[in-house]
Formats: structure tokens, sequence, C-alpha cells
């Protein structure tokens, strides 16, 4: 019998936002895997941390700084080799994953690698945009509104583009590109309908209006919504 | 003292994909409130049946069948009024929403009403294109991708330009819309990259090849996930 390889979705930050199913799997399982950096802590293993009684064996997949944005073979190559030890030997590994494991997570790059050879099962979970619109206490979208959620990393034309052709949209990944973003949101006359948030359910939580947000302190986990209905729908 | 109104996500299907905060929520309310048809269950009422004993308050908002696609006034206004008294009575009031509770919920109806005058609290839930992707085994969108979320009931011409300028969809509310969709894709050579599901995680889950659905049977809780790549990100 070979182990199982569970994709778990532990939600955007909150311990308290883990399904029933993502915590149960998650404390039967042998061992545990999850991204980090290449010193330091996890934040997906931080996020269930309280509920780890210190028993399973830990595998932490830690991308080297000069990885690239989208890595590919060495670091989730060797991290497939371990976790195939785990499960040929009969143990279920449980990868750790922020969110939800199918959007947008790395998850997939070991997914790519393992789920022709294993079994694998994904446990969805919260992910980032309906957190950040709990947070904001603003509908992300309704009856038949188009939805886009827009990478920041994108060229601006095409965020334009796209921006002019969806009611509402979630701009992920912002980091480093917010004063561009913010840019092009003022330029098409959006960012009275916009609202930005960072770390969203994390203690570190913080909602800023997008005029004064820092674009020298924007971390990755931070997020803008926007609706072309506008503020009607914010609090 | 007044009582909170929570807007509580209460996951796509499988009761075991309810959030432990949700669930915290849920048991101490004492007034829950749901949707429901005109006569018979509540879908949300019965995705959390096994968690409740029995003791506390319950509001069925019931919707005609002759109800409007987007009902306003009537069921929502009656609905709203019986919440008010009891939070006017410091009663807190727990609203279940299938899913997520700001993700095309019928939540927002009553948000609308009631999140000026009362403390209005969201619970994000898992939803369902992250449901439909974990039980297809297909990530739903990765790196730089645009992941553009579309109701089916929307224009055939407008759906086709957003298809063109996404690389990866979620089609939702396919419902009687099911055989124009799949007509489109056809036409657009996307039949290949799609998947269909309908009422994922409960237990009447069922995927069925696009060519092989029933249009006369296709439920509201029905999906077609796409991507460019393909095949390649499916199993």
């Amino acid at each position: 019998m070979t182990g199982t390889l569970y994709g778990l979705g532990v939600g955007p930050g909150d311990p308290e936002l883990i399904t029933l199913k993502a915590l149960r799997i998650l404390q039967a399982a042998p061992v545990l895997a999850y991204p980090a950096p290449e010193t330091g802590e996890s934040l997906a293993r931080r996020i269930v941390a309280t509920h780890l009684n210190g028993d399973q064996e830990e595998i932490a997949i830690r991308m080297p700084l000069s990885a690239p944005a989208f890595p590919d073979d060495d670091v989730y190559g060797t991290a497939a080799e371990s976790i195939h030890a785990h499960l040929a030997a009969g143990r279920d590994v449980a990868v750790l994953c922020e969110g939800d494991p199918f959007f947008y997570g790395s998850f997939m790059y070991l997914f790519a690698r393992m789920a022709e050879e294993h079994t694998v099962e994904v446990v969805p979970g919260v992910s980032s945009p309906m957190a950040c619109a709990a947070v904001l206490g603003a509908p992300l979208a309704a009856q038949n509104d188009i939805l886009t959620i827009l990478p920041a990393p994108l060229g601006t034309e095409l965020l334009r583009q796209r921006l002019a052709a969806t009611d509402a949209a979630a701009i992920i990944k912002l980091g480093r590109h917010l004063p561009r973003i913010r840019g092009l949101l003022d330029d098409m006359g959006l960012t009275g309908n916009a609202r930005y948030i960072e770390r969203a359910t994390m203690t570190a939580e913080k909602t800023i209006p997008l005029a004064d947000v820092d674009p020298a302190a924007t971390p990755y986990f931070s997020m803008i919504l926007l609706h072309r209905r506008g503020q009607a729908w914010h609090r």
C-alpha cells in the first residue's frame, strides 16, 4: 500500500479559517511538507502551528532567494523525491498550501510531478479574494457580474484592457507593482472603486486607502478589490 | 447591546468543508437564517445539519417559484425585518450561505439592507470554483494566468469575447444555458480544454464529459472549468 499525497488548503491566514477536513488530514498525516523561505519560518506552517503536536515528520521546501519567480526543477524536484520515498513506504504526506492549493498555489509544481504516479487528493481551502472581501465588507461579485482575477506582474496595457472588460476584479501579487497599478487605476478613473488590503485575516492585517499605501512596503500578500458599481458595495 | 449579523460561508456541500470559525459561530448563535425553496429543504441548512442540536431558532427565507432571478424587496425585506427584531433584542443571527457569502451569494441582499444599521461580520468560505478544481484534479489558475468567472446567463457574444481574452475560466450558473455554452465552446475549439462538474463535494456529485451532459437535467449547481493550456493540467 502506497501513501496518499494530500494538497491541503489551510486558508488565508487565520488559523480558525481551516476546514474540518483539512484539520483532520493535517493531524492524521505522518509527514507534512510545506513551502518555506531560504531561512526562517514557513507561512503555511505558521497558519496551522496551533493544531500540531510535534510528532510529525516535516519537510520544508526551501526556496533560495535566487530562485526565479516560477521555479522548476531543482527545488521541487528534490522535494518530490523526498515525498515519493515516504509515499512508496506507505506513509501519507500532507502538503500545506496557503489559501487554496489550485488557486495560484505552488502545490501545482508538486502536483505536476507526482499526480501520474501517486494518489493525490486536494482539499480546497478559503482563498484570498474571499478573505479580502469578507474583511473589507464588500461583495466580490453578484448576480451576472463578470469577475476577473488579474496578477499585477502582467503588462499595463493588458491589465487596462482586462479591467475595461470586467465588472469586478481582484488584482493579486501586488508587491513592487503597486505604483504602476495605482497609476493605471487613477488613469482609468477607478481609484474610487478600489480597496487595498494586505495580509487579510492574519494578525498583521491592514486595510489602507490606496493613495496612502507605501510602495516600498507592499507585501506579496496584498490585493486590490474593485467593482464598477463602486462604493455602494463598500462600507 | 444589539446582536451581530453573521454571514457564514458554509462551504460547497461536504459538511466537512466548513471552517472552524464558521462552525463555532454556527453553534453559538441563538438564531439561524437561511435561503430555502418555496417548499422543502434548504441546501445551506442541509450542509450544516449534522452540526446542529435543534436548540436554535430558525428563519427560512423562502423564495417563491415565481420570484425573478434577482429578487428584491419582498422576500428579503420581510426576512430583514425578522432578523432586525432579533438583533435589536440582543440576539446574534447567523445567516447560512452556500460556498462563500460574497461570491455571487444571496447574502448580499440582506447585507445591502442591514449593514448600515447593524454590526455585520462575514466569515469567508470555500467557494465552488475551488471545490470543483479540487474534485477535477485540475489547477484553476497558475503563475500569471488571468482567471475569469463568467455567469452562463450572459449573452453568447459577450461570453465569446471574454473567453477569448482569458487564460482560464469558470463558467457558473449553467442550468438551462448548457446547450448554448457547449455550442460556443465547440465553436471556439475549447471543448477539449473544458471539464463539466455538478454538485461538487455533495453526495450527488458528478463529473461528466461535456458532450454527454443531459441539458434537460443540468442543475444550477454545475460549472465548466477550462484552461487554455488544456488537458496537460487535467488528470
